[in-house]
């Protein structure tokens, strides 16, 4: 068998998310798999890093799968640009060692999360940044950003994220170590940079709810030790929603 | 009468263009004065600088309207914040004199045509950006920048550009000053910058597909001064896709 790593983007709009499911075609691992198959006549199962959920987008997502003869990257390459949809794509293809494992072999993944904060819509981003102007106005109070700050800095280290799971029948430890939650601030934008070893069922977007929370004048930063302290999803704040969320990259051992 | 000017942006993906229709609700213009009708109770109608083609977006189109009443413009901007589609988005409002006409009182139109020419696609620019890479790719020959540059010099200045309207039927003078056409070249992108005092239909796309066919050596720069000369639609380029073009600006006395 011959392990072939590939790094894709993809526009998550149309999607329901990374994951195969029976009652539809609209996932991305579903048109991968489906391409392979039919150029391979055999099923092909592509192994993502992890899941993004449905609206979520990638810049550079990670996978693998085997194949049962050799083939060139680039004829790899030629075959995913010809047969994916226009949404999907394909940015590199490596030859790797049989062990590779895109989930198991993964070591940290980069998120971020593009919340527009501009007086009127940007038209051009509003699929990819989430657009919080019209809360922002109507309570005349903008985002405070040392608050959100100090909520990020809370989230950082190595804790147990249950409270912060969008999968409440979780069996698995939910201690994941965030080595990176910062917070930028452009002029129409702000953006939360996420870095860490992994990250739990819609994590990034209910750390991203709550530190709008913060910032909203909702809670205090301080509550995020209680939050975690309790492993409890009802106590943070919401799901942002998957459309601002953009899985930037993934690193390997 | 009370007349307001507005600029505005749009994603011109999902319509037919700038122009009102009658079997169709599918126009920019349609969507805008939809929105004042029924806020308004009587029909407005709302004049564009130009008329952009169907796909065609505009991050800086400038129209105007007349009103029965005077109005904040604040209050102006939050009812088409409110009311219109998320693909279009008005900037901002003023309130001028009546005499004040967005078609025949600009001075100035500025229009960016966008190249993609990566390697691999960019999912996110596809609608904005017309990806030329494959072809590039498979004729092994990249575009040559210097044939563009001299394409686009021989396009500049006062002159008549019949040979670059799409209406076969145009009975005014299709003579036009172009005072820029610049052709710029980014990492993966090259970018054609188009002011002038006037645009013809589809000139911007068919001098835009005259560079490209330059660019792959199909045709030679100075052909362009034959072109011109011959008066005929025929013997200029083909019309490149709507979706590379937007409208960047409008310039008034």
């Amino acid at each position: 068998m011959y392990n072939y790593k590939i790094i894709l983007a993809y526009d998550g709009t149309r999607y329901r998310g990374w994951q195969k499911q029976k009652n539809t075609d609209a996932t991305i691992q579903g048109k991968l798999e489906a391409v392979l198959e039919r150029a391979m006549g055999y099923p092909v199962e592509v192994i993502g890093s992890g899941r993004t959920d449905a609206g979520v987008h990638a810049k550079g997502q990670a996978a693998n799968f085997y194949l049962k003869e050799s083939f060139l990257e680039k004829e790899l390459l030629e075959l995913f640009l010809r047969y994916l949809p226009e949404d999907i794509a394909v940015l590199s293809v490596e030859s790797v060692p049989e062990r590779f494992h895109s989930r198991f072999s993964s070591l940290e993944k980069y998120y971020c999360y593009r919340i527009y904060t501009g007086r009127v819509p940007n038209v051009f981003e509003r699929k990819y940044s989430y657009a919080l102007f019209l809360d922002e106005r109507s309570s005349k109070n903008p985002l405070n950003m040392e608050a959100m700050r100090k909520a990020a800095g809370y989230l950082k280290g190595t804790k147990d994220f249950t409270s912060f799971c969008g999968n409440k029948h979780l069996k698995k430890s939910a201690v994941r170590s965030m080595y990176e939650v910062h917070v930028e601030k452009t002029k129409d934008e702000i953006r939360i940079h996420y870095r860490g070893d992994g990250f739990l069922q819609n994590m990034a977007r209910i750390m991203t709810g709550t530190i709008i929370e913060t910032g909203q004048g909702k809670r205090k930063p301080e509550e995020i030790l209680e939050i975690l302290e309790a492993k409890n999803r009802e106590l943070a704040g919401y799901t942002a929603p998957p459309h601002g969320l953009t899985l930037m990259g993934v690193k390997f051992e």
